[in-house]
């Protein structure tokens, strides 16, 4: 790596003097697509962001009884799969009470996994997110106990292991309100949302540096696909809404100064 | 193939000359381990065999649409997962209603199984089995009713794909008297039950050779596996029963022959 970052005109003995540039910015604005379905959903070309949810990331095995198909009463079978079936649908109630939050499980693998055995071993993930952290926290404690319930009912047991996880980041309330007027003023009605997918402006509101992210409109939610696309009035729009933030931004910030 | 075949001394041109044997067979008894968990959990040694069960087996694919898990609201969701989930639970209580009916989910996978997306595609195996062939189609279509109102429920769409069926095979009922018998006066108590995994005996059945089976108890249930075992106590018993209905074969066809 570091001889591919040399080739590349990086110093790995100097990457850290790169926060050195950070003294040096004010405010770090963000124009990005939604990658979702809400503002389309909504009719709506443009959205402020109000910061990143917090994610909950983990790996959930659930361990029961391997046995026979055919031989194997139904109830005396400790089945692995239909803990994890459960758990698969009890994330949604957890996370639907929370108006912007989302539970997924996005992984679910059977051992062994033939069409002629009782499943002994499921392997899932989980992945949790919303803007608020003590939400997050109760869905994520809601969902560990909800497993281990399940796994009991099953007569298996359950194991947990994080896989990564960071904080809800919230975005500057001042520059939330100029993105909002920004918003309306090209689009003539604004719509505030939390961002699921992590960004750029996430690590930089972190610093400290005051962040704020506007969307422009996804068609039919899809994101990191070949069918990803955005109308071209929609983005029209949105370089006019980004001039305006970043005018109100830059004259904030020339105010402030005179006032220092 | 054919080359291996001949290196064991079989001419595959004459294979078919094999069931010329058949003429020579008057009745068919086979012992075997239980290779489930009934005979054990009823403190018996030995169970006289009925026949073996039907088997459907098929696979279940759901389609949804794939979808980031940070920006898609749970409410515009068509998670194939869920659908998944709902039917591998259902299929409980739909063989649960019969006694000796079974059914299995032993495998289900995710597309694209990354823990950052909603499931576009889930592939399912379903294993069902009963003794009465009817009993066995209305699972079937129960099954199948379920899958698809789950698949709607979820926004997606389901298809199914026989792997392999067979019909259910019930054994000779003079022999099963015969076996009931024997085992009686063996162990003191008898046992009826169908088998769930199939057997020779079940080939041999179908082409009309009358045969019944007995069962020795299984530990734990356990088969195709290390620690598959039997107690030497039960062996023993097993080769007495099984002595006693040989014997009570014996006499039944030579009482037959004498009538001819």
């Amino acid at each position: 790596m570091e001889d591919a970052l040399r080739n590349c005109g990086v110093d790995i003995n100097r990457v850290g003097d790169a926060g050195a540039e950070r003294r040096n910015v004010a405010a770090y604005l963000e124009l990005h697509i939604e990658q979702g379905p809400v503002l389309e959903n909504m009719q709506l070309p443009l959205g402020v962001v109000l910061g990143t949810k917090g994610v909950e990331r983990h790996a959930i095995i659930f361990h029961g009884q391997e046995a026979h198909s055919g031989s194997t009463p139904m109830g005396v079978r400790r089945d692995a799969l239909a803990a994890a079936a459960k758990l698969a649908l009890e994330i949604r109630p957890i996370a639907r009470r929370h108006p912007d939050a989302v539970a997924t499980m996005g992984s679910l693998k059977t051992f062994p996994g033939i069409v002629t055995a009782v499943v002994g071993r499921c392997e899932t993930t989980l992945d949790m997110r919303d803007l608020d952290a003590e939400v997050l926290a109760s869905m994520l404690s809601e969902a560990r106990a909800a497993s281990e319930r399940f796994a009991t009912e099953e007569g298996c047991t359950v194991e947990w292991s994080k896989i990564w996880s960071i904080e809800p980041i919230s975005f500057d309330s001042r520059l939330i309100e100029f993105c909002d007027e920004a918003v309306r003023e090209a689009a003539g009605v604004s719509h505030r949302m939390p961002s699921g997918p992590l960004h750029d402006a996430a690590e930089v509101a972190r610093t400290g540096i005051p962040t704020v992210m506007m969307f422009t409109q996804s068609l039919a939610g899809l994101s990191h696909n070949k069918a990803e696309d955005t109308r071209v009035d929609a983005l029209k729009m949105a370089v006019q809404a980004f001039d305006r933030l970043a005018r109100k931004t830059v004259n904030w910030l020339s105010a402030q100064k005179n006032k220092g």
